[in-house]
């Protein structure tokens, strides 16, 4: 038997956990919490859509690996809601745990690709790293701004909370932030948010 | 407003049902079935992890593009099990018609763009569409093996059957399906399918 492959595959299904982590974020039915592998999967689809508004010239197909990888770590540390202040006070010390251990299944040569993409999306600052956490911004507030405020309301995150988190995807695309927020001044304005 | 990116976004959210389109596959852990967004972005993992093996050098991020893509038909069409001979006649024209107004949301390059990538893996003529066809033919395999065959005792679907539809991974990589067919083997000898 192939080593190699046979961690590779360890990992192909290690990685299916994803599919069990809860985000805050109903889908725009309604029907349920969406989960991070397919929050994932809608981040792609973004990235190949929305690329052409980022502030600078990206390679469009990093941004997408970054985006499949970005949230693998959660099978561990789990999902953190980005407005949990005690949660994030505790978040890099469990996600690089989680880092060592899931990317440790890898080949070598893999896991340093993994663990880099995932580094340099955490650290932002790359064109690359900023689109794809505008992107990781930008989608949850879709989602929400249909869904009434949905996961805002159930945690009663006041609207200049929201604006200052989602400001950054300016830091991405400041195209795509000046609609988001136009979208959320109307929300203000009919009284989803505040 | 713009109205390129308000085409945009509607098909951005109109994306989201395909996390409501559920498979026959369930998750390793056997919790619920597994839907369609979730599974494509498991493919994308896998591609990025296994797209070595190919049969001939490839263009990953293509492949990677066209497994994001390949189930979003199925947001009107469904999602067909592989081994219903019934709903595999009347598919191809349900997709057909479910990708004209799908991508037809989309401004008409990336319209394109996007009916380019799942035709070229309905035809399955290129080595992109070989491999990404391959990923798509191996995961529900990696999982159902280790969930004593579920879907395809559900289903009584026979093991020559189960051999002939996956031994198509071949076309994408013989590697894979080498180890692919081992497992097989393995599971027909354990009595898991038969």
């Amino acid at each position: 038997m192939n080593d190699r492959l046979s961690a590779q595959i360890r990992f192909i299904l290690e990685a299916d956990k994803l599919k069990e982590i809860e985000r805050q974020t109903r889908l725009l039915t309604g029907s349920r919490r969406e989960n991070s592998a397919e929050h994932s999967w809608h981040l792609a689809v973004m990235v190949m859509i929305l690329s052409e508004y980022a502030n600078e010239a990206l390679d469009a197909a990093k941004v997408i690996r970054m985006v499949v990888v970005h949230d693998l770590v959660e099978i561990d540390a789990g999902d953190t809601f980005c407005y949990d202040a005690a949660e994030n006070a505790t978040k890099a010390e469990r996600e690089r745990r989680a880092a060592d251990r899931l990317f440790g299944i890898l080949p070598d040569d893999q896991r340093r690709e993994f663990r880099g993409l995932w580094e340099e999306f955490e650290e932002g600052r790359t064109i690359e790293a900023r689109f794809a956490a505008a992107m990781d911004r930008m989608c949850p507030v879709l989602l929400n701004l249909r869904n009434k405020g949905q996961s805002w309301r159930e945690h009663r995150v006041p609207a200049a909370r929201i604006f200052e988190r989602n400001g950054k995807i300016a830091d991405g695309s400041t195209i795509l932030w000046d609609r988001i927020k136009a979208e959320l001044d109307q929300a203000v304005a009919e009284g989803l948010i505040g």
